[in-house]
């Protein structure tokens, strides 16, 4: 079986993956390492800065990724500084500053390296509410889809859904057929 | 007289600092190009990685400049982020999250390469008001110090006691010392 290492330090986003890869005949092997992320309006180029400095540190195949929440209403905001913005303003902040019920979508980038850079998009829409469930990380409990919180689903349920998920698919697809 | 590039998209923050670098016997020189901002919690981690950067691609002597708004109650948030917060949920935004009266500061981190890298820091203490005024730029309509926000003054007002003027000054203080 075909090895990718994953580089990131977030091991629930390896375990999301590694259960995946299994049904494409690959493997991912955690890399708990960190690397620079760029200041930028978008994942694309968050991911790309990555990609060259970890293709100077590490061998191929390797993947990075990188997401977050994009509200129109607010340009993008918090867009690709979303974590930062979670463990600073938190999801009320959020919720105070756009209001119930209003559009917002969770977007994945995948990066990988093999002979060349290639990126993978995914996205899930869906809006945001009070915050509502006790699973999952970051904005889950005030992202809504089809009437539930990403943090009321289980783990099955938001892989089977997940911006991330989406990604991984087209990643694992296109990595099953090259190696 | 002994020039020092500064690296930056800013024009109004070059012609701050050339005022400043005359009264030092020293000149500033604009070179009006970008490098990568670091996703990091402090400036001087945005302007140590800059730093690095630049030293692969220009000659010494050269500064780069990092600003931000700090809010406490908001655990530091939008910091280094500033400017993209500023384009995205703007100043209403930040007030609508905090709220009027609270406490707020502006920061700025200068650094040097000379032989090595040097870092100077500046600040201002002041706090989060409804917008006021028409100069300045960015988060300056909503800053308020000692009764006026930075909006209502005048160029030669703001130079006089912002935060990048202090980082200003400690650094033209070294370098006149050292060059």
């Amino acid at each position: 079986m075909r090895a990718f290492s994953f580089i990131t330090q977030n091991p629930g986003k390896v375990a999301e993956l590694q259960a995946k890869a299994h049904e494409f005949g690959l493997e991912i092997v955690h890399v708990n390492a960190s690397y620079p992320e760029l200041q930028a309006d978008t994942l694309e180029e968050v991911v790309r800065h990555g990609l060259s400095y970890c293709k100077e540190k590490f061998p191929p195949l390797f993947i990075i990724e990188d997401s977050g929440l994009f509200i129109d209403d607010l340009h993008g905001f918090p867009g690709p500084y979303s974590s930062y913005v979670n463990k600073t303003i938190g999801n009320s902040g959020v919720v105070k500053l756009i209001g119930e019920g209003r559009p917002a979508r969770f977007e994945s980038a995948i990066g990988s390296y093999c002979r060349d850079f290639k990126l993978f998009h995914g996205r899930v829409e869906g809006r945001i509410v009070s915050s509502r469930g006790h699973r999952g990380f970051g904005f889950d409990p005030i992202f809504e889809y089809e009437g539930r919180t990403f943090a009321e689903m289980t783990v099955a349920e938001k892989n089977a859904l997940s911006h991330r998920s989406k990604a991984a698919e087209l990643f694992l697809e296109w990595a099953s057929t090259i190696i």
